[in-house]
Formats: structure tokens, C-alpha cells, sequence
């Protein structure tokens, strides 16, 4: 073992954050002929059978006193617990078709509980026309946790990563961003409806979900196209009673964020309010040149406070 | 709520068993038309695009104190975190393709004990080509989980069910049984070679993997296929030291139990031990016609140990 290993060896997950944590573990995994796109984007992108279409693969956990609390309904937590993860399919605009539900609780949980969590799963699912094919069950001595692993398609020309991105796309948004914690992060609608038709009719650069903020996952685009960003703060579509800097930092907004040409966006707005007019769409910002590894955006480090990071406290 | 339902309210998942509560549970769940199977059988059965073929879809997870502990090597860990939902594509004859790795570790775990973790799955994986495709973090305030979701394939007329058996069969299983705890649960390997060899060579009728022990998992078969059975106890392969009670409740044998009618016996007898001559395979008793609700085994139940059941003590 050489120094550096052994200093590593030392570092607690805590302290390295989740995505430096994944940037050591990525080079390293096994990969086979059927991999398109491996883990780091939304969702896995392999091969499928089926002419003209892709695999998508995807999980995702809730950790009870991290993600929920006792106090949350279980219906509410089983909602969320499966819109999370179809909500990593409308960030790659593609169609979920099968959900695996691995539940973890302890032996003193009630029937009458896991009855309503799995209520809220079903509940979600079934507004996506998703199959529930498998359902495992482990006992902890701790808290709950709850992982849904969702397989499902997309045509092969339509699938939209975080890396398309290019300099001068306009950036949008759905929705109102902050103050989720309030509630929204609990009964959210997968924006799969809207990404579907986003990739129907204009070509999306790239496209990702914001769970962990505006302020993480902004970043995360840049970086993964190789560009510098640009937000306007003034136009973020805010939340009754939030401010910027909570529509930044907040987290599990759970809308579409992503990039398009400039000469699109006049018509999407158009179309978009014909089609969709409940739900704004926003334009809060551009991409442009100034890519750095440092410094991908164009507010100070100090002022653009983070979103929400596993491993990091709030 | 009727009074019924107000009772089933208070009773907690420990008393009820994993079984029974997945019983409860699997009636409700949403399908499409894209089940084949779906929960209940070692893996789910879904459409696949490709022709002649259907894809598997197993999720399996590791929670410590309950299925490892802190003392357990990293590596091993990882490497039994993998290797169990891949036994469950042997169970089914399947070819596992690809993973999705969930891990919920407290903040102060260290890199390292992740980075190990990770070489036990990735090792596992690579034994049979999977490329693990993803894989998300989260943090918890209590005990590590690691969850693992694996798909792959299966030729149409290739998978086998638990439910196929028939009166008469005889019933064999690979391997030694009992003990595991000892070592070998944190260090098998799944038989895939060796069920896909079977399925190959022989009309096996119903196949499962031994997991929870041969005293949970044969009445699982037996009730699955509507029929009895007959135990040869003398004829249990055991592990040194092992009793025959001990190889029918340790469990975590990660053996195959399967069912073939017994003009095939002789045959696959001769051919297996030329095809593996390392690895026993014994006819362990017979499937019958005295299917019961209550009662499926020849062999009374105070005398008939359980095999390791979720939710139950060991």
C-alpha cells in the first residue's frame, strides 16, 4: 500500500461528499458489450432487444430520519419512494415499464404500515402504467429504508444525457423551484409527460432532474457537457413565500432542468403554454464557454450555496 | 376499516414472516402487459425485445447484524452482496447481464471499507460478465445496507419456475449442505454454469435456489407445485462437522434444489459427475401427491426445523 492509499484509507464518506465518492468508484466497474451509457447520468443506458429502442436502468433509496421521518404518512413516503426514481426517467426522457421494491424495516413495523407504503408505490406506479414484479423484504436494527429499481426504454434517438449541452443554450426550467421540504418533496409527479413531449418536438441538448438543488445539479450539466453556466437569479420561478437562494439550495424539486439552442426557445415557450399551461417553464440562465474544473459558474464559489449532497449536512 | 382489517393493523411485520406478509402484499400490486411473472418466484419474468428471449429482472440486499457483521471482511461482503441476486438467475437458469449497486453506509464509514466492498462486487460481477451500471450512495443513522439489483436474460423456453414440479419427481441438490455460517455464505458461488448446463441437457420441471434452507425452501417448491414431498434425510449431503438437521435449517447454502422425473435420474447422475466432478450432486428425496394447505412435508412439522426466515429469529 502505498502513502496516498493509506491517507484515503482514513477519509470517512462523510467528508468526501457522494460524487467524489462515485468519481473513485466509477473507473473501476466491470463493464460489458451491453453498456451504452454507465453509471453516472440519470439513468444506465444498455442494450435492448427490441429494434430501435435502449435499456434504461435506475435505483434509487429513501432512508428513513434522512430522506422521511416517522411523522410522514407512509402513503406519502411509498409515493416518493417510486417517483424518485421514475423521475430519473424523465430526466432521460425515456418510458419506465418495471419496478423492483426492496423494503428494509424493523421487526416491530406494522403490517398496517408497510399495507399504506406499499399503497403509495402502487398509487405512483400505476400512473405510469408500471408493473411491480418483485418485492423483497429485510429486517434492520435501525432505520427504515426503502430502494426501487426501475427498468424501462427509449428510442435509441431520443435518449438526452447531461452532456449535450452547448455554449449559448438557453437553460429552462419546469415547475417553481424551493421550500420543497414544506411538502412538495413528498407527493411530486414525475415530469415524465412533459420530457416525453419535450424530446417529440424539439431537439433537447440535455436534460437531467433536480433532486439535489439547482446549486448541485446545475454544476453537474456544465461540467458533464464541458461548459460554464450562467444564472439568472431575477427570473428563477420561485415558490410561494421562498427565496433565490432557497430555489438554489433547497433540493428535491424533482422538475426538468435542461438546454436547448437559442432559436428554439421563442417557439417551445409558445408551444409549451398551449399544451401545458398549468405548469410555468422558465428560462433561467445560458451556458456558455468559460469552462474551468473550479469554477464552472458565473456566481462566486460563496455566494452559490450547494444543494442538497448525500453525506454532507444541510 | 372493518375489524379485521383494524386487527391485521396491529400485528408487526416480525410476528407475521416474510412470507406471509409478501403474501399479503403481491395480490395488489400493479402489472402490465409486459409480466410474464411477476413477484413470488426467485426472479421476475418480463417481455424482452429480443426474439425468442425474456428478461429477468432480481433484486437482493445485505443488512448488517442481520446478514454480515463489522467483523466480515469488506471484500466478502461485497462479494456475497452480488453474488446472491445472481444465484437467483441460476435459480431460474437465467444470464445475468446487468446491476445496479445501492449502498446506505453511516457518514464515518471510510473510503476504504467502500473501495473493498466494491472489489468483492465488482470481483463477483466479473466472474459472469455483468457490468454494474450504476450506483447511488445514501447515508444512514443506524446499520450499512447494501442493495443489489441485477437483470438479464433467459431463451423462452429455457426458464424454470418453482411451480413445475410433479408427483413422482425425484428431487436433487448441487453441492454440501448446512454450516455456511461458518464461511462459505460470505464466499459462494452462484451455480449458473451449472444450472444452465441442466437446463441445457435435461427437462428440468422446478428449480429454485437454497437460501433460506432446505426446510423453508423445499415446502416453498412443493407448495408452488401443488404436491408433497418425501425428505431422505440420510441422504443429505452434509458439510464436515454438519448434522442433517443442521443442512436443512442453516440455510445460505446458495445450492441448487430442483425436480426431474426419475427416468431422467440415472442420466444426469452419470453425466454431472463427468460434466463436475468436484461438485456432489445428491437425489435428496421425492416429490408425492399429498399436497395439503397445512401440511406439504412427510416429515412432521415439531420435527421439521425451519429454515432462516426474515422477520423470524434464528
Amino acid at each position: 500500500m502505498n502513502p496516498r492509499e493509506s491517507a484515503d484509507g482514513r477519509i470517512r464518506c462523510g467528508e468526501l461528499g457522494e460524487d467524489r465518492l462515485l468519481e473513485q468508484l466509477l473507473p473501476s466497474l466491470p463493464r460489458n458489450r451491453g453498456v451504452v451509457a454507465g453509471a453516472g447520468d440519470d439513468c444506465a443506458v444498455v442494450k435492448s432487444g427490441e429494434r430501435g429502442k435502449l435499456q434504461l436502468l435506475k435505483t434509487d433509496c429513501l432512508v428513513e430520519n434522512i430522506h422521511f421521518t416517522k411523522k410522514d404518512s407512509p402513503e406519502r413516503v411509498g409515493w416518493k419512494a417510486m417517483a424518485r426514481p421514475l423521475s430519473d426517467f424523465a430526466a432521460m426522457s425515456g418510458v419506465p415499464e418495471f419496478a423492483l421494491v426492496t423494503l428494509i424495516v424493523p421487526s416491530r413495523t406494522t403490517v398496517a404500515w408497510v399495507k399504506k407504503l406499499y399503497g403509495g408505490l402502487e398509487k405512483a406506479a400505476r400512473l405510469f402504467q408500471v408493473a411491480i414484479v418483485g418485492g423483497e423484504t429485510s429486517s434492520i436494527k435501525g432505520p427504515a429504508a426503502i430502494s426501487v429499481a426501475v427498468t424501462g426504454v427509449v428510442e435509441k434517438g431520443r435518449w438526452v444525457s447531461r452532456a449535450g449541452g452547448k455554449a449559448n443554450d438557453d437553460l429552462f426550467v419546469t415547475g417553481r423551484l424551493g421550500g420543497s421540504l414544506r411538502g412538495h418533496h413528498l407527493k411530486f409527479i414525475p415530469r415524465i409527460v412533459e420530457s416525453r413531449w419535450l424530446t417529440e418536438n424539439f431537439p433537447i441538448h440535455a436534460l437531467m432532474d433536480l433532486s439535489d438543488g439547482l446549486g448541485s445539479d446545475l454544476p453537474r450539466l456544465a461540467r458533464a457537457s464541458g461548459v460554464g453556466f450562467e444564472l439568472d437569479e431575477a427570473a428563477l420561478p420561485l415558490n410561494t413565500g421562498c427565496t433565490p437562494k432557497q430555489a438554489i439550495s433547497d433540493g428535491e424539486d424533482y422538475e426538468l432542468l435542461f438546454a436547448i439552442s437559442p432559436k428554439d426557445s421563442r417557439s417551445l415557450l409558445t408551444r409549451w403554454r398551449k399544451k401545458f399551461p398549468k405548469l410555468p417553464l422558465t428560462r433561467i440562465g445560458r451556458l456558455n464557454s468559460k469552462f474551468g474544473p473550479s469554477r464552472t459558474g458565473s456566481i462566486r464559489d460563496s455566494k452559490f450555496p450547494k444543494g442538497y449532497v448525500h453525506f454532507q449536512q444541510r
